[in-house]
């Protein structure tokens, strides 16, 4: 099936009507139609898009194709009463766009399959399309795809983004060596301390004061430049936390790492722009920023385009993950940081 | 984000812990090894699988990428209580293999993203698995990726499937010209007739007598020899039903068309493999067989391979879709034939 053939087909919750194909609160021709009207120019890399059976795209020669898909899920990874929906469709881009980044790849097509329940607004949908579709013109790449259906619970997105990189240059997590330095691009903890306030206020926050949260902007100019200078060993991007998502460098490489928490770039926020608890920089999921190791022999710019690189520590032999306090001390760097919030 | 690296993102439903990283119903790694166990053997085209940013695929040279994407939810694409979970895994995995069928590709590598409830027990998602990399090998693709979250109702999976096509063989939608004749491959009518069984006894039917709608199999290899023969001007998959599927194909490609009910291919299903009503064959979805159109001057064999192939009527001019009967009345083919099974 295809993109909106989805709200044609046999849909429904109930046993009864399970096999009627009935009347859906989103007129089918015309949604296609809004969406066609908003896509936009068309790609050289998409032969074919919405309305046929799978899309159709050209991948450079001597390019491989890149793939990477995530979830979000209302409730999980957004709250309808907290994130407005531009918010909402751009950070479900950003993280596929953030993936591709990590690769050092240039994105070319976007698939989003989009199950929503039938009392959704359609004001709602159209908000969410805005955000996603701004977020993908930016970067470049065109909405190829998808497919939706009527959700029982919630707003559920999968987006799938497919890129492509020139053969063998794809910059993967196992590649980390000993003696190799450790960068992250950007800051870190803003995205995490701006949903913390949620948690604690209970209420929404303005989405201007806290972009790092609402409007996460995927670093693919720096992932393609590390990429293209063969910079970076092994790249990953941070979605998790610097603790968890550096933890996985180490695991597919086989290496251990330690990195100095004074060096951590700390994220500033809200209107005094605020730099943030150094655990949210340590801890904190969805920044969005590269996590990238160099070769000694390599030198790395302070800048790549607008984005300040920070040296934050190195690769070492063995498995452990040890952060260097102020005072020289050093102890294990444990992923379950965010046990630390628990209330 | 990528594959298994959802059960160790932020998760969690209630607004206190939303951003806590908690131990999940299913273990990561040991949920990550049963799976890589299971992948059996590697496929050429997987450069980088299951364990980074982004899947790596190479493209053959000459060849374009196809993409689809099917999101299947439970109650509305299928039924805890009335699907073995063996049958879900299969169905999903069938839908995205049609449509690169239906685009006579072949079919490279799958994504799988999955959001299943915390209390799910674990042996479903094994047995879920198992039935989707059943077919998956069957096929000759692997599970390359995917993503995979707590689902705060019903289990929710969107299969991706990437595969390729000789650069210009792809058949799409639009191809259709008047004069053209129209097949369909196999029997049509059966999932949906076996579907209806389920709604009138409101109890489970035994899967192995009724195949069709159960475990479906994708014309994959019919698909390939239409392409790689140019025999077809236009193909598409049933998904939705013969009524709706020819309407797509004749709207995408400007035409009309008029076929014969006596030649319609009647499932027969259940033990005494009894033929279903003409009905379901003209209206029921989910056979995930090929519609497709050939030009007047071209010969299509009665069989392609063990699949039998059936003409059922012509692409005519115009933007009408009618049905021949038995008496020789013409009268018009709605697509909303499903209304007529609403209890």
């Amino acid at each position: 099936m295809y993109f909106w053939d989805g709200l044609l087909g046999p849909v429904s919750g109930t046993p009864d009507s399970y096999i009627v194909d009935r009347a859906l609160p989103l007129p089918e021709r015309a949604l296609i139609e809004r969406i066609r009207r908003r896509l936009g120019r068309r790609s050289l890399a998409v032969v074919a898009g919405i309305g046929d059976d799978c899309a159709v795209l050209r991948v450079r020669p001597g390019h491989q194709a890149l793939v990477t898909t995530d979830l979000s899920l209302e409730g999980i990874h957004f709250r309808r009463e907290w994130h407005p929906p531009e918010s909402v469709g751009h950070r479900c881009l950003a993280r596929g766009l953030s993936d591709i980044a990590a690769m050092g790849g240039e994105p070319i097509a976007v698939f989003l399959s989009l199950a929503v329940p039938g009392k959704l607004p359609q004001s709602w949908v159209d908000r969410f399309m805005d955000g996603l579709l701004r977020l993908a013109a930016s970067a470049g790449v065109v909405l190829a795809g998808g497919d939706t259906a009527e959700s029982p619970a919630g707003v559920l997105a999968d987006i799938v983004v497919v890129g492509s990189v020139a053969g063998g240059k794809g910059i993967l997590r196992s590649g980390a060596r000993p003696g190799d330095r450790i960068h992250v691009t950007g800051e870190l903890g803003g995205a995490a301390a701006a949903l913390s306030l949620f948690s604690k206020r209970r209420k929404r926050i303005p989405p201007k004061d806290y972009p790092q949260h609402f409007f996460p902007m995927p670093r693919l100019e720096a992932g393609r430049i590390l990429s293209g200078q063969r910079l970076a060993s092994s790249m990953i991007d941070i979605s998790d936390g610097l603790s968890t998502d550096l933890r996985r460098i180490c695991e597919e490489s086989g290496v251990g790492a330690e990195i100095e928490k004074a060096l951590i770039p700390v994220a500033r926020i809200g209107r005094a722009r605020q730099p943030v608890d150094v655990r949210f920089a340590l801890h904190g999921g969805e920044d969005y920023e590269l996590l990238f190791t160099t070769p000694a022999a390599k030198r790395v710019p302070a800048r790549i385009g607008e984005v300040p690189i920070a040296e934050i520590g190195c690769i070492t032999r063995g498995k452990k993950i040890l952060i260097r306090n102020a005072h020289g001390g050093l102890s294990e760097l444990s992923p379950q940081g965010w046990e630390h919030f628990r209330t």
